[in-house]
């Protein structure tokens, strides 16, 4: 038996996502830019998938920009916010527990004379919606918070960010980092108020090698990348396109409402279960995302685990799958102890999920506990 | 009938290319950064895709970043090399009929200061030596020059480049946009002697999304792009697995040798056709790379043309794919004249292209000069 519990990391391609790649490579494989039958084809396929990916997301599908990927999505998103609204101001705010893509970013703008704010977090994940208030002001062009963790689950107050920008009548673009929520929370880009957010296409059960940025209308961004005007200049290049139809396609077979529902009901079982064994902690807050559950072996260090489990055929991870050999920037912000640190294990579910493979991993963490026993 | 005579702005994926991503989509679809056994499943795809793009360019698999296509490739080029160089100066050079990722590039960078030179070229598209002789000195830090056109094929002198880049004592990184050359010429990254080329797959039968960047060893580039360190943190994001197993697929089938005797048959016979028909003018020179034929039907608007063969099934472009709608800024530097311009068509050969497809051409030519006769 195996149980690929590693979904946070990457999902397998489903099969809408897989049918609509092969009728990019098959079919539609003009160039979308080609003014022939050819590309208008494949421009054909362009426009159908964007206007999938805006339906999810409750926007018009001139709001969405595909790039090639998460990663892409994030760099698009701060760089271009924070250069394109330097005469406003010069302070960006992100969170403590923001994914490398966000933070890297934030850090080069550092170097180059950006006034950073990495706003702390609680026990359980969450930003410190105080401090935020008092950080953000006149001079902040750029709020750029994640709507859930990607190593713990926890889903961050992205309304009440929203609000506190505009209370402190802050010209701040607010940028939501939606990759580990996308496909498993409702993300409607109006009622969030955001101005961009970021999704990626292999968490949601299709390629990787895409993603997509939501620009609100209006929003201004200073360009990051050059080239022939694809993308409306935001993103120039070829479109990926085998990757952007497969995107659609997993898309398409989203049933956000009905996953949630049973992946709740699996996690909370999971969960209880996991809590009855001894030297086993849950560091994922109760209210977060479902579909990841952090928890720690205590006194068994994450890559022993990782190993044995693997050799079981269970695939988890330690931490995320970015930040492969590091310690955690999240279990630290979030004032966990080492000794929890050091042995903290990522499980991600996706809406394929089965108990059985839950099972199969509560009896993988039970010999890992029998092991170090016996030493 | 159909005649597919468009690619270089795109191909048709091959065989390979598709056993390749079908492999990477139901079988190693894990993320190659996880550490568990389906992740060393894809990291050992993208391990041995990495090795067939380091042979064909005859280098080392570490000198070999892929990234999301050419324009990417060329951005993280140009931008890396003149801002990891500024020390050293401030001047970058590069020609007169570059691609838009290339030159936009540039033009941001003439923006923020850098002196940039763009060196003319002369009616056959051959950048102009002497003048690149003058311009470059200890100062300035790139020459990026494409391998072959895009638009005309002309094949530039790029050892020439490199030669002079030596002489004049020059710490310029020498930048190659190979995107239309790879595939088609070889591309011997050590007898090439250059620092940086760009490869691209679509070009070559192989998917869209993805593309590749050699880096010498020791090159140093200030990073574009930043995220969870992959692609040794020049290229951060998970890799675009299905387009990268494609792409290798793609360069594995590829006969360099053989398809360049081949093409260069069929397109010397085609030539000599045009010519033969009063009111063709040939804009390519008689070396360019075979594989692209620019033609002008004088007294015929290349959108006319276009869409009349489009509705014959036959496929060629009014310049590049990437510059849809404005005059070409190849057939200008080339000295061309308007009516010229106005009137040309870049008709591109692939290996699969067949004697048949080019003598459909010929007739839809026929058929269209006949039309503007009539009127």
């Amino acid at each position: 038996m195996t149980a690929y519990l590693d979904n946070s990391a990457t999902t397998k391609p489903c099969k809408g996502a897989k049918e609509n790649m092969l009728k990019a490579i098959d079919e539609c494989w003009g160039n979308p830019s080609s003014l022939h039958s050819a590309g208008i084809d494949a421009d054909m396929l362009l426009i159908e998938s964007r206007r999938v990916i805006a339906k999810t997301l409750a926007c018009d599908e001139k709001e969405i920009i595909f790039t090639s990927g998460g990663t892409e999505s994030n760099n698009i998103a701060v760089f271009g916010s924070a250069y394109g609204q330097r005469r406003k101001g010069n302070k960006i705010i992100t969170s403590a527990i923001e994914h490398p893509s966000v933070h890297k970013c934030f850090d080069k703008l550092a170097d180059e004379g950006f006034e950073v704010v990495k706003i702390p977090v609680d026990s359980k994940g969450l930003i410190d919606l105080g401090i935020l208030e008092k950080e953000v002001d006149e001079k902040t062009v750029l709020v750029s918070i994640m709507a859930v963790n990607n190593e713990v689950g926890t889903i961050e107050p992205v309304n009440e960010i929203r609000n506190i920008v505009k209370r402190k009548n802050s010209p701040a673009i607010i940028h939501i980092d939606a990759v580990q929520a996308f496909g498993k929370i409702q993300i409607n880009t109006k009622k969030l108020g955001a101005d961009l957010v970021s999704i990626s296409s292999h968490k949601v059960h299709g390629p990787k090698g895409v993603g997509a940025l939501y620009i609100r209308n209006g929003t201004r961004l200073s360009p990051r990348v050059f080239g022939g005007g694809q993308e409306r200049d935001i993103r120039p290049g070829t479109e990926p396109m085998p990757a952007i139809a497969g995107f659609a396609g997993a898309v398409s077979e989203l049933k956000i409402k009905d996953s949630l529902e049973k992946i709740t009901a699996l996690r909370d079982e999971f969960v209880s279960e996991l809590r009855s064994i001894d030297g086993v902690i849950i560091n994922s807050p109760d209210d977060a995302l479902p579909y990841i559950v952090n928890v720690s072996l205590m006194g068994l260090r994450s890559e022993t685990v990782l190993n044995l489990l693997s050799g079981m055929g269970i695939y988890v991870s330690s931490g995320s799958a970015c930040a492969k050999g590091h310690k955690s920037h999240v279990l630290t912000a979030m004032g966990l102890d080492d000794s929890i640190i050091d042995s903290s294990l990522r499980v991600s579910l996706s809406r394929f999920t089965t108990k059985e493979e839950l099972r199969y991993f509560i009896e993988g963490v039970n010999r890992a506990l029998k092991t170090i026993m016996k030493r």
